[in-house]
């Protein structure tokens, strides 16, 4: 095995020794500059879903992104996954589910205002995947965090979504739009942002929206079933997709942010949680229920395509990668 | 947390209890029925990279795919990797380089006669990609297995790059291309098979090849260096592709089949290994040092889009998938 030495891996391109080439080589071709669209399809039961990512959000990290983590121990980890360690990567994936009779979005992304930033790419994954916005029939909300809601608003504030009912979890509705819950937060502050957003995202339409109950244990649409995972904010929801025996858990933000860090390391807090104790518990208890039914996740901070089974370890989970599947 | 019970996330979906919806539904969209084109760029310095899939081929599982490992030592290692136990998924994944003033294909595909077992995608994923067939200047076969050649003709026989200058490792010519070998090779053998196929593939155009040493430390095209990586077949190569600082191996089939059983069972040697013990051995040391050089490498035979990192463990190897990116 002569052929294998560090020498000639590390070799350099800058030396110029290739082979000359006999035949002439064409005009050369431009570089395509830009990534295939960003969707992914699968069947479960008679359903089809598709993983429709809304971007990335690239952070320099100058900062810890967890509440009771040091930065250090942060860039260990991304570096231990070959991730930079001064970069963070934020993924943002809602959910398309078509049932054979309704086409139901799960969350909307970061909406047009976030184009500069690298999101609000929904709409135009959608239309890769040939799915007419005007064809959805209903948007379920997991939480009011905006990079869930602000994209059911196109950039001249009408609704992206138009034909569609809108449904949000009756908890969540209860405490962003509580006026004292308002005023206690600093003005400038994310909690005053996200208050305003959610203001300014339902303003109009506050009296058309369908309020839901996460933890009534009742499906909300044909075979979608809502799971309290409250502690991210107080109305969090995940919810259970089934069709026939087959099974997909959406989990929303149960780890946000760059959600593998939380998912290897339960018991670090991301800064997004609203209440980090709750946050850990509901993490915890919930991703021992996912092992132990060995039940797909479509995370919505994970990675492109989003779907992963999770693995506990002794120190908490691990993501296995489903299989891309080419055909459905 | 009341909301999350084992009973909530088992429950049928048998159960109608979702609400009713105000809003009338749209006539029933339908259901797309197919994946995503199944293409992915990334950059290497100045060289923009497509990774496509040319499909998979999902084979029954009723014998072991290994040459020492019993079926059940691999079935038990796919449920470990939430796959099925009954059933194994072979990817095929050939790398288009665009270096800026040529466009430089890495292996061709299953080609035509293989559409009917869900591979010979290539061409399409090429389309998808907005790649013509007639732009690609050269063509850089690794080894002469048949998923890595068939591709090199269309389904009339005609040339499927016909601009392409066809480079070929000249161990792998010299060995295929001896009529004692393959008059030693059982009729109706896969040796006998890939012998033939060879021929029926270079029939005509054996005189217009380009070999190339996959030994000689010596770029083959610029930023292009093969490295021997024999084993897998007696010629069979890898490759550094590297522009500036950026580097990227197209390791080829160093682990073929379903390739992560053999990153991580290194030991474990893959039933088209031709020479079984150096195979093993290229394997190793190869990982050894993709690992030691924190290097990407996109295998032939990986899931999807084919990009991981080799990370070493205390019994092989594991991949650490490099995170999708949206932009280039």
């Amino acid at each position: 095995m002569t052929g294998i030495s560090r020498r000639a891996m590390l070799a350099s391109v800058t030396s110029a020794a290739f082979l000359p080439t006999t035949v002439p080589a064409n005009a050369a071709a431009p570089l395509a500059g830009k990534q295939a669209p960003a969707f992914y399809r699968y069947k479960i039961g008679d359903f089809e879903l598709t993983a429709l990512l809304d971007g990335v959000r690239r952070t320099k990290l100058t900062a810890s992104p967890s509440r009771n983590t040091p930065l250090e121990a942060i860039q260990a980890e991304l570096e231990k996954s070959f991730l930079p360690r001064d970069e963070i990567f934020f993924y943002f994936h809602p959910a398309l589910v078509n049932t054979g009779k309704k086409l139901i979005l799960i969350d909307t992304g970061n909406g047009p205002n976030s184009i500069a930033s690298g999101t609000g790419q929904l709409p135009a994954n959608l239309q890769a995947a040939g799915v007419d916005a005007a064809a959805i029939d209903t948007v379920i909300i997991s939480h009011f965090h905006g990079d869930h809601i602000s994209g059911l608003r196109n950039a001249d504030g009408s609704l992206a979504y138009p034909n569609a009912e809108i449904m949000v979890p009756q908890a969540e509705w209860n405490y962003w739009m509580d006026e004292g819950n308002m005023s206690r937060a600093a003005d400038g502050s994310p909690a005053m942002n996200t208050h305003r957003n959610i203001r300014r995202i339902f303003a109009d339409i506050a009296g058309k929206l369908t309020k839901y109950d996460s933890g009534g244990g009742k499906e909300i649409q044909p075979g979608i079933m809502p799971i309290d995972t409250s502690g991210h904010t107080p109305g969090h929801t995940s919810f259970i997709i089934s069709s026939g025996k087959d099974k997909v858990c959406y989990q929303a933000d149960v780890t946000s942010g760059f959600a593998q860090l939380y998912v290897v390391n339960p018991g670090w807090h991301p800064g997004g949680d609203m209440d980090a104790a709750k946050g850990e518990e509901t993490r915890r208890r919930f991703y021992d229920m996912l092992a132990a039914e060995r039940m797909l996740v479509s995370g919505y901070h994970f990675t492109f395509p989003s779907l992963n089974y999770i693995e506990k370890t002794a120190s908490g989970y691990r993501l296995a990668a489903a299989p891309w599947n080419p055909a459905l």
